[in-house]
């Protein structure tokens, strides 16, 4: 297929067309980038919403479960998963009750685990650019699953416009990232597992780390699921879309968009000028710079302003 | 005090000589450069663990009761945090019977957590300075405690010569990581809260990971812990240093010497283009390639093109 008979097969929804515009995003070359710019006037259409949380918090077993509660009310979804240790990458069936493999010859779901490599990797670049795809094909919604750590939970808080934050009883770092300023507030706060003990004291303790929230600023529900047989995904569901309503008032829809939008340029130009620079790393003259810090020669400091001084602008003369 | 004043400070093992350098290089100025530059020949000597894992694995608890073993055993030990989560990063007591405030007066003992400023924020480098600082100053030990992915993954291997990575029963997903090669494989294996139900489970899927381990590699030892009472710690320490012993033979401790440093080397200079870059940045052009991106005129990728221009080499005329 070239990027023509993609570009249209995206834009009539066909999965073969669209599993081939990620792999050419995510290739960073000529013809993602003409797909790309071919893709973009159509999009703005989805839902995006990310689902972010440690592993083991049960982000796919609630991402699939919102699939199944989307489709029965009528809604086309995908998910994009840049969680290495999802089950999604590993093409797993998600246990007895949920299994993703009853969808997989549904039309009205697509899901794409994106490739890790590493911190230059162009992930964000390409997970931007599958979520755009999604949109671009016509899904009322497209889910973005990470963690909710470092880099990932910027890239999500620049690509969705509501985010989901999973939380299991007994694991409230979460919360103290939140408290200690590390981590954004998300939109919408889901205590899964909340059989097991402790689901009370998490509440207690998302209380107050919310009395942070300036009282005219969206306060987050705080909702209890069991992913594990669907208990409170359609309550999950009417938090996303009062979140989103709340969104819809005024300019704050767009605002999101934009200050989103703004992350994501930044992200971009930062990544390719690391991958510009890494390509350019000679490797005998790197190993000849550790030769000499291992001897103590020179520090660690002054070694990297040999690897980087090339790149500075030049001074006037 | 003065860039000299802290170098002789470090040197001599004070506690805020040593606080006022960890500082100076954060700041990232030209007084951090002196002192590291100075510093830098006199490193080498400190043993440099890694304490890695998921949070709430309990890495912090490990921590300290490794602080208490190598105390009893006359070797004076620092903890670097670069865990935003961790206890030590609030100043926090661990509980009742691992109470780290016992060592606050105890010059055989160093603690300090790096504050952290989202993915630009020089946090490798300046961890880095912080190991080297602590080394110079004359700790036996220096041990990293980092949240296992992403960034900090790579940072902990290039930083510390034995690797423990912390796991606790029912969270298998850092063997997942391990399985689909996006974690390193760690020095020191250690199940935590091993009297929980699923030990023995996890001891099994971390068997079948290390299956992947070539037969002439070394292999990772297994042990279980408890922590907070201090069950295991003994071991864990043997598993340490039997790790160093492996290394010790032939040039296997100084290949992984060399091979840390060239990853830091790598690090820091992207470190500092991306920190470049970022001030670079023209805001108020940024916002008018947002308003052009939101308007669908132009697609992101275009928008990051034009943020990167300037900086790439000149073609030839």
């Amino acid at each position: 297929m070239n990027p023509e008979e993609v570009i249209a097969g995206v834009r009539a929804g066909t999965r073969r067309a669209i599993g081939r515009a990620i792999s050419m995003a995510e290739s960073l070359g000529p013809d993602g980038r003409a797909v790309m710019a071919a893709l973009h006037p159509v999009t703005g259409r989805a839902m995006r919403i990310g689902i972010t949380g440690s592993p083991g918090a049960g982000k796919s077993t609630l991402a699939a479960a919102l699939v199944r509660h989307l489709r029965h009310i009528g809604m086309t979804v995908a998910i994009v998963s840049v969680d290495p240790t999802s089950p999604f990458t590993h093409g797993a069936v998600l246990g007895d009750r949920i299994r993703l493999v009853d969808h997989f010859l549904d039309d009205g779901v697509f899901i794409r685990s994106m490739a890790t490599r590493g911190h230059l990797g162009g992930l964000s670049e390409a997970t931007g650019d599958a979520v755009e795809i999604l949109d671009a094909a016509g899904y009322d919604v497209v889910i973005i699953e990470t963690v909710g750590s470092g880099q990932n939970e910027i890239e999500v808080q620049a690509l969705a416009e509501t985010v989901v934050l999973v939380l299991i009883p007994g694991s409230g770092d979460a919360i103290q990232a939140i408290k200690a300023g590390v981590m954004e507030i998300p939109d919408v706060i889901v205590i899964n597992k909340a059989d097991r003990p402790g689901a009370d004291i998490l509440a207690g303790e998302i209380e107050t780390a919310l009395s942070l929230v300036p009282s005219d600023a969206w306060r987050p529900p705080v909702l209890m699921t069991q992913a594990i047989d669907g208990s409170g995904i359609a309550e999950m569901w009417e938090g996303i879309e009062s979140h989103r309503a709340a969104l819809a008032e005024g300019d704050a829809l767009a605002d999101r968009r934009r200050d989103g939008m703004r992350r994501r340029l930044r992200a971009l130009a930062m990544e390719r000028m690391a991958r510009e620079m890494d390509a350019r790393i000679d490797e005998a003259a790197l190993d000849s710079l550790v030769t000499r810090v291992v001897a103590r020669e020179i520090d660690p400091s002054a070694a990297a302003d040999t690897m980087t001084a090339h790149d500075r602008p030049r001074e006037k003369a």
